[in-house]
């Protein structure tokens, strides 16, 4: 599986006041521990603190590809923010994200296809938060197409069914894990799936226990990439077994070490 | 998910000592540990020596009736001994197992009628262990056509893709996890799955993660029952967690107490 770390975001305190002053030796530990332990790539927001969201955004930027080449999954609601860290992005980029509306649509699509980007679609509108598969379907249909259409390549588009907590939406949990097999269906192997994990266990109580029990799960369904905190060590420990059992990891009795070290 | 714990099983050390001294303290604190974790059934089995096996078994199922009504799954490939079990349980049993075999399904089914007992169809047969799914759902339906034909009750049917270890049969593991989906699509959705889960980590060194990490997967494909250790505390917790996701449980902060004081 894909694995994009969750840690760099101006939300959390640590992250928030390294922004904040500027302190690139906490981003660079942060960046360099969550591949230490396992991610492909890096998510990247600056958090809800918009006055100098633009250039936060591209000094993150700068100071993470100092220290590494991977991927950079540039998040935030404003597309003006986003294009701030494409500007300066040496490596290759993950715009997170659009929805389905058609509004942000006509923006991201073509942002990520200038920059050479890949992009992640959210299935929810304007409208709010889909509640069930149906219409996760319908609003995955919606972006795929958009996609097609303005000849943005299916491989680069990874699909977000929206996971809810389980403490509120537990009967749409089933829906979300079919709908992560659907999503082929309607858009073709190629199209990617993923998933913000950390939003299944919201407010519960045992959040590491929900979070990676959901993980294998969705693995077990197709997933191919989630956002999450690599540093959870049995979390990623359980992904890694996952990965053996699909038979996308070769077995041997460190095959947890092996993967770390790919 | 249906729990059946695995721990009276006379290759076990304490157990199959414990046959041989008739010693019912041993046995029935063993039943009753697996209980109190969440085990709906118990497996009984009087292990490899068949000496005394058709008085064993009968004197297992005496003395575990003495502490709990669970159902008991008769665990033998001797027929016989299966029989001397079924002779005295007062509660529901479940046998253990017939394979593909007409000789072991012109045996094993009738007895199950006799006794109104549960039967497990493993997809196994004479020839050896299948390579693929496709001939896993092939001795399926051998099991299945010869059920109905035979006017057993699919529901009390429980169909077991027989799971190999990953660190020899790698490969087949997806193979194993589409296929407790798919007996469903050949034998209707009344029929039930079950694996015995240790299988799974045979000969590896991660044992216990392997043994939990499969589990969640397979209740994702919809695995209704699993022979396991339900004192693997860890493993208890994720596919009571999986059961929360899949909303057969409903959600509190105590989800994982209520589901053992169920």
């Amino acid at each position: 599986m894909y694995i994009i770390g969750e840690l760099i975001n101006g939300m959390y305190a640590n992250i928030g006041t390294a922004i904040k002053e500027k302190n690139k030796d906490v981003i660079q530990k942060c960046a360099l521990d969550q591949i230490n332990a396992g991610a492909d790539a890096l998510d990247i927001s600056c958090g809800t603190v918009l006055k100098d969201a633009l250039s936060d955004m591209a000094w993150l930027v700068n100071v993470i590809q100092e220290v590494t080449d991977k991927p950079l999954v540039l998040d935030s609601s404003k597309p003006a923010v986003i294009e701030s860290g494409l500007r300066v992005l040496k490596s290759k980029a993950i715009i997170n994200s659009t929805t389905a509306d058609s509004e942000k649509l006509e923006v991201l699509v073509p942002l990520a296809k200038k920059y050479n980007a890949k992009l992640i679609g959210i299935t929810i509108n304007t409208k709010g938060i889909p509640q069930n598969k149906d219409q996760r379907l319908e609003l995955a249909a919606t972006i795929v197409s958009f996609c097609s259409d303005a000849g943005f390549s299916l491989e680069d588009l990874f699909l977000d069914p929206i996971l809810m907590p389980v403490n509120v939406a537990q009967a749409q949990m089933q829906d979300i894990l079919e709908s992560i097999k659907e999503f082929k269906v309607i858009a073709g192997p190629s199209v990617k799936t993923v998933v913000g994990l950390s939003n299944v266990s919201q407010g519960a109580k045992q959040r590491l226990l929900i979070n990676r029990t959901f993980a294998v799960m969705a693995q077990a369904c197709g997933l191919d990439a989630a956002i999450l905190n690599p540093l959870d060590k049995d979390l990623m420990d359980e992904i890694i077994t996952a990965e053996l059992i699909l038979n996308k990891q070769i077995y041997c009795d460190a095959y947890l070490d092996a993967y770390r070290k790919k």
